[in-house]
């Protein structure tokens, strides 16, 4: 963890100013010697703690970070190997859809347990953000914060079930949040100058922040009325954790009071894909989400997308 | 395209050598001003047309790349946009399990199909290698071509279906097939000789043949026996062009007759995820694959993993 007045003296600003300015105390840092997997099997580890369950009783694994940890292969397969399931044959395959990651492999694997493809998953999501932030520019750096979280779940025969699922994507808002290195279009060898100034993480705050709000209204009402639910009968709204900005914005166009929407930003900021994760189990663990709720899991993400799932937990 | 021996001369062998060795004779080369995601829209243009659809007829764009087009965001919404669609709303997001990830993609969308989800689907493809090729180590680097494909896909009350789909991964093989940067564990800013050092694609051919080939023949028995079939059931296999070595492999090991295995190798080379669709792309479009045949598609990934599908067309 570092704390946002480590973080103004490392940017030169008067200690204070990004608690003041960004409503955030502390994010956790990765250490030189964690990478997203080793991140991610911990917290898969601590899961399958938590659910009694062993690491061979898994059907599948799916990595569900916000940018990978290597180009080839997957971060999947380097979780699962750290497992110690490399020699298992479990399959393990990664979803993106940045910030929304996870929620779109939580939907996935239901799909597959309707299927009946698998049973027991482990949808682990974890997040370096501090690889690549550019601290001249505040508003896209500061808040963002280190971490990991990991969910395992189960069909069984219970009243838990995701009750309705929506993913909406307006390509037109993909230059608002963008890290234009790690693919194939920008490359060191070919302009390393180039690439180096594209290679940190930029974002155009107000710019997603209006791209999203603008539509969201419509977007919740659809998602709401696909299961014929209204808001008042959400118990817990857990949010991906973008910025104080957006959760305070939620609880202005979703108001069912504060305390039924859960924000742990201050202390941990902006996660990545890692945030609805460790926001839900947060929920869990504190038993502010308990079984039967119904949950209303949302947010935004690079591309730009808004996502949503209405669950029973 | 690029020949190979044009490929000799620019790595200083003898004209001929390439194709001798590897037995491939060309492969595409993207042109400085392609990008993954516009030579996946141009693809899933051509499907578009193909199938007699509207770009704004789908329901769900899945992106199943083998490396990104750039860190954030994801492949899927940037095609998205490139085809007209970015104030659309259609969901977009990728998939990734290397070489395979079009078929992870593939069972995916059809999951979303049982479950009600999407009626029409667009997987799209696209691989740019040459972006990150070491031609100092000719193994891993003069087989792999540049391309795209993307395939339309729609349910229909009609016999066509995923009979049977498996996935097996293997995460102690991780090191056989890597490309580490492009994500979170090395980075430019820290250490950027280290980073140019592990910018190119990397490759233990001996070492992930033996891996992988060592477990295919359960992997493909248990596929079979999961819907009932064998190999004496199946019209055509479609399979990932790994290698001329991994191609005349499965013929060894799966011997239903030359002309029952699709191979578009000499003239494409490894093009990573986008090899399966386009050997899918060859078989329909030549009349190889025709509706009501019984196809495998198989193949093998970084990770590594196995996977199959075995379809009704």
């Amino acid at each position: 963890m570092i704390s946002s007045d480590e973080i103004d003296r490392r940017i030169g600003k008067p200690v204070g100013w990004t608690a003041a300015n960004f409503a955030i105390l502390k994010r956790g840092v990765a250490s030189a010697a964690e990478t997203s997997s080793i991140m991610a099997a911990a917290a898969a580890r601590a899961a399958l703690d938590a659910a009694r369950w062993e690491a061979k009783d898994l059907d599948v694994i799916v990595g569900a970070c916000g940018v990978m940890e290597q180009a080839i292969p997957g971060t999947a397969p380097l979780i699962q190997r750290r497992l110690g399931l490399g020699a298992s044959g479990i399959p393990a395959f990664d979803i993106n859809a940045t910030c929304l990651s996870f929620l779109v492999a939580l939907d996935i694997v239901s799909l597959g347990f309707a299927a009946g493809h698998w049973r027991k998953a482990m949808i682990a999501s974890a997040d370096i953000a501090s690889a690549a932030l550019n601290f001249e520019d505040p508003e896209a750096s500061v808040i963002f914060g280190d971490g990991a979280a990991a969910i395992a779940v189960e069909t069984v025969e219970s009243n838990s079930d995701i009750l309705a699922y929506r993913l909406e994507t307006y390509g037109d808002g993909a230059e608002y949040c963008q890290l234009e290195a790690g693919g194939t279009r920008l490359r060191p060898h070919e302009n390393l100058e180039h690439f180096l100034a594209h290679s940190r993480f930029q974002m155009d705050g107000p710019g997603v922040f209006m791209a999203a709000a603008k539509r969201f209204p419509r977007f919740a009402s659809r998602l709401l009325k696909s299961c014929d639910l209204t808001p008042g009968d959400i118990d817990l709204v857990v949010p991906h954790q973008a910025s104080a900005a957006a959760l305070e914005h939620l609880r202005r166009v979703f108001p069912i009071g504060d305390d039924r929407i859960v924000d742990i930003f201050a202390d941990h900021g902006n996660q990545i894909a890692t945030s609805l994760p460790s926001a839900l189990h947060a929920a869990i663990t504190s038993g502010r989400l308990k079984r039967g709720d119904i949950a209303f899991l949302v947010g935004t993400a690079a591309g730009i997308s808004l996502g949503g799932a209405i669950i029973r937990y």
